[in-house]
């Protein structure tokens, strides 16, 4: 591991091999671009207009408060401004920044509000963990094979809703809309009751190629969802809310984690095989505190541990599966994996799993019993690698269910 | 109807009455916004460079290259700005463009390239069409009811791609894909074989309502998508490419055309209901010519002809439906109806219905038969209003089809 000038915390999720991009909010300030370092964030706006990316040709790029930009220069700019970054910070490095006044260029990221680090362009969720489309499959066809016959040739996926992912930290309000148990004559109308996260990875494309993966919880009334999906698929169950993690951790940064998937059987067709290691070895865990415990000072609780070295399908095949058809993809694209299970039980990504669909409910530290999501739950998820000695994260993913507004369905 | 001093042709579909919006590059110019009126275009940079909406607040609306910036400001705005150009095109109102050099501030239609007059957000496509709803249904599960349980209930609809609509006159990629016949052991991957249209109508939303209706041909893979979409919905078979016409019609300009919907029985639940006429009368036509009909200089063949009052949600009950959970609308959204078919084999939107599946091929005056799209072969859709001696229409949304590339599917 490389040492930076710039003290990081043992054991941070930040540290110069890291390096993710971030947009913050200072209290009285524009929003800026940044890279998180230790407890710190480096203004990428100012250390551009210092002249640090002149010779890169990205000044430009970090006047702007989303990576749009950024993302519009691909690869090679990518790795010549990590490069510049690593040198700037590194305790052996370019001493340029050093010496000059910290306030300038840094600031406490306990100190700033963080804000969506890009205008997303369009936002695609796949199915590619197994054992979730086989948890899903026994849970909603239980006398059928788990499996449906495309899902070992391609990485099923779908378009969701764009405008409507928004950064870590946002209140995620319970969603109105129709349910109808299976038993009841006619639907009704009114907030959710069975409201539901899905622990995710997502990578974030420039033109052509992936810059770096964020955290992602697709949030999913599954009531709304059971009763709305046939035959196009998820809609309004899914796009009220999709919250992704502040921090974009580049690919380049991950590249000392990368590890073969899972093999697989039928063998691919030959669009969609890859020679290389193409899985990454990113451990991922789901914390959740009701509004008692926080009331009680007490910790969230772990209720999920998995890995996304699990996913079936990977990043590479997502891509190469998207672009098949010649469809475009533009900078700001995000493609998210769907949810990640692992094998066991505590290592399912959902709610509807963890509590095979509310049969088996969860019980908190308080002795509160959980099927779904109630008002005032927070949930965290949580990322990181770690291997050989290096160590690297992507900070929180966080969301609290606020209640339901309170308009009945016969007024609206 | 009002009478304008710029040359109106008889039966044109952009009377002073209509005055739709849309982006247009003279032969070496930048893209700017327009209204066409008769054969000509009103270039809106140019009138707001004069000062005429200066007293709206609608100059720099007008000096992008896209409506976004106009579709933010809301209806009292875009009311104002077309009563303006109204009483500057009208005969008998304000002369203040009359006797200014015309080649100021008009181009002729015929003479520039229509660009994509907006940056699409988010693209939503519905299956409000009970007919099409009904025959696709019948298609692919011969055996069982054709309307699911939940259909009679909502708008059933889903998110496509936003970054792959495009321009009338765009050429149309035929998309690779993976394909696999019932009776086939194992998919394979090529260009597709079954390669349709599908007529509908697309509203383009503000922030909070509807400004205006665009035709919308969204091209589809049948083979590509009967493989994929299960259980998540169409995905590649779509992704590809979908057109809309290059004309904005504003609903200010339809409301003439107001009619009252098919009765809905179940009756809908209450957030669904309106009072008021939110059909709207709009007549609709496909037009198919082969290449060897363009060699021979054959005129196009009508293949369907239909109305959009056929359809069974309207316009203002899918965008309730849509804002039903909280969901966010942003300025430049589209929401497109689905296939609008009609109760006769005549009046079907797609080809798989039209040919019911390929099994009743359409024969062109050529000889030729179709049971879905050949390469080279053209598709027009049209639309027009008329009641009461009143006429105007959205012209034409017209795609050829190119060839695949002839990249195998071993060498990708």
């Amino acid at each position: 591991m490389n040492a930076s000038w710039v003290d990081v915390p043992e054991g941070s999720d930040f540290p110069l091999d890291n390096l993710p991009y971030g947009a913050f909010r200072p209290h009285d300030g524009d929003t800026h671009l940044g890279v998180a370092i230790g407890d710190s964030i480096l203004d990428l706006h100012a250390v551009a207009e210092f002249g640090a990316f002149d010779e890169i040709g990205a000044r430009a790029a970090f006047a702007e408060p989303t990576l749009n930009a950024f993302l519009r220069l691909g690869r090679a700019t990518w790795r010549a401004v990590r490069e510049r970054l690593q040198a700037l910070l590194a305790k052996d490095g370019d001493p340029a920044l050093r010496d000059l006044p910290r306030a300038r260029f840094f600031v406490e990221r306990g100190g700033v509000e963080m804000a969506m680090s890009l205008e997303v362009a369009d936002y695609v969720d796949f199915y590619s963990s197994e054992q979730h489309a086989r948890n899903l499959g026994s849970i909603f066809r239980p006398d059928a094979e788990p499996l449906l016959p495309n899902w070992k040739w391609m990485p099923i996926g779908y378009h969701g809703r764009a405008g409507t992912i928004v950064v870590s930290g946002t209140p995620i309000l319970r969603p109105d809309g129709q349910r109808k148990p299976p038993d009841a004559p006619a639907p009704s109308f009114g907030p959710s009751a069975m409201l539901d996260i899905e622990l995710e990875l997502g990578f974030i494309t420039g033109s052509e190629e992936i810059f770096g993966l964020v955290l992602v919880n697709d949030w999913s009334a599954r009531d709304i969802q059971a009763w709305e999906y046939q035959p196009l698929g998820p809609f309004l169950g899914k796009s009220f809310a999709t919250t992704i993690s502040p921090w974009v951790v580049t690919l380049d940064a991950l590249a000392p984690f990368r590890v073969a998937p899972p093999s697989q059987e039928p063998p691919p067709l030959p669009y969609l095989r890859f020679e290389n290691d193409t899985g990454y070895d990113v451990c991922l865990t789901i914390e959740l505190r009701s509004a008692r415990m926080r009331e009680g000072d007490m910790a969230p609780v772990r209720i999920s541990a998995t890995n996304a070295r699990e996913l079936y399908w990977t990043m590479a095949q997502q891509l190469a599966h998207v672009r098949s058809n010649g469809t475009r993809i533009r900078p700001g694209d995000l493609f998210a994996s769907g949810t990640i299970s692992g094998a066991e039980a505590g290592s399912y990504g959902s709610f509807i799993e963890l509590t095979w669909r509310g049969t088996k409910p969860l019980t908190l530290p308080t002795g509160e019993k959980r099927a779904f999501l109630e008002d005032g739950d927070e949930v965290t998820l949580r990322g990181w690698c770690e291997r050989d000695g290096l160590r690297l994260g992507f900070g929180e993913c966080t969301g609290n269910i606020v209640a339901h507004t309170g308009v009945s369905s016969q007024e609206r």
